[in-house]
């Protein structure tokens, strides 16, 4: 049985191309109880089966991995880590070049962003290509980080993002 | 006494372009307590005197503002809208062009985001010229929502941004 929030995300066709099914959130997000649900679900991929927290930082990718990660991290008592694209962090970065479902882009992690030995849980709202989440393990392990688990809240399953997560577990809150 | 989380604001130099002293709150977000403490604070600004909440939605500004606005609407019990660049909104907008401290740009909000008559709390990391504050508030009225604050981590003094709050109340919880 799906859970009560699957029915606020919205399909709106053709976005942002003809023939693309885009997955509106927000009425997901607008509602309270939902996104609580929702960054809780979320943050249980951060904890051991015991229920304790298992990872340092969370890592969001801009821009909605952020509405989702942020608070997610603060649930685990987890510092909350972005991974920006291009020119957006004025500090020292890694840099990964990455397909993504509607083209190409970069992304960046300031260097001292996660200290060698961290365990890091990625979080985004769609895993779709995988391309953001191989980039983003990549940027975690550049900075000595250990990429714990990969938490979305839809997995696009006509595509082929699980490739791109490999061994790490994944938790995706539903599929489409 | 400056707050604790104060000192994990770090000044970069020259960043994004020569001459701006650029205020870096990853450190911040990275650090849990501080990152807590911050969103508990914000939050401040969608209650009354007694505590109770007197808003209906809380609306964050891309992209940092998702990362404060996003955990502020769930620490209130309200809903989260976020206020997008120009094309990343899926459906039917609302959109007002603004002056930016760095150039120009357009945001947009969705048509049925706020209902009529809501009452909404703005969340951004920086208050600098205002000019996305101003914006922000324009499209929250367009949609029918009633504007109650403006909560921001920051406000830069040495720039206008007061002036576009207008006679709302802002929340600064630090100057600089």
């Amino acid at each position: 049985m799906p859970a009560a929030w699957e029915s606020l995300i919205h399909d709106v066709p053709d976005y942002p191309t003809p023939g693309v099914m885009f997955k509106d959130i927000t009425p997901l997000l607008a509602d309270h109880d939902a996104f609580a649900a929702v960054v809780e679900a979320l943050a249980a991929a951060g904890r051991d089966a015991d229920g304790n927290v298992v990872v340092d930082k969370v890592v969001g990718m801009e821009a909605r991995g952020f509405i989702l990660a942020a608070p997610v991290a603060l649930a685990l008592g987890a510092g909350f880590v972005p991974v920006r694209k291009v020119g957006k962090l004025p500090r020292a970065t890694h840099a990964v070049n990455y397909s993504l479902e509607y083209g190409e882009a970069t992304l960046e992690l300031h260097t001292d962003a996660i200290a060698p030995g961290e365990r890091v849980l990625l979080v985004d709202d769609v895993l779709a290509t995988g391309g953001t989440v191989a980039a983003t393990r990549e940027l975690v392990s550049r900075c000595g980080g250990v990429p714990h688990a990969v938490a979305v809240l839809m997995e696009l399953t006509f595509l082929p993002g699980r490739d791109a997560v490999g061994e790490l577990p994944l938790h995706a809150l539903c599929q489409v």
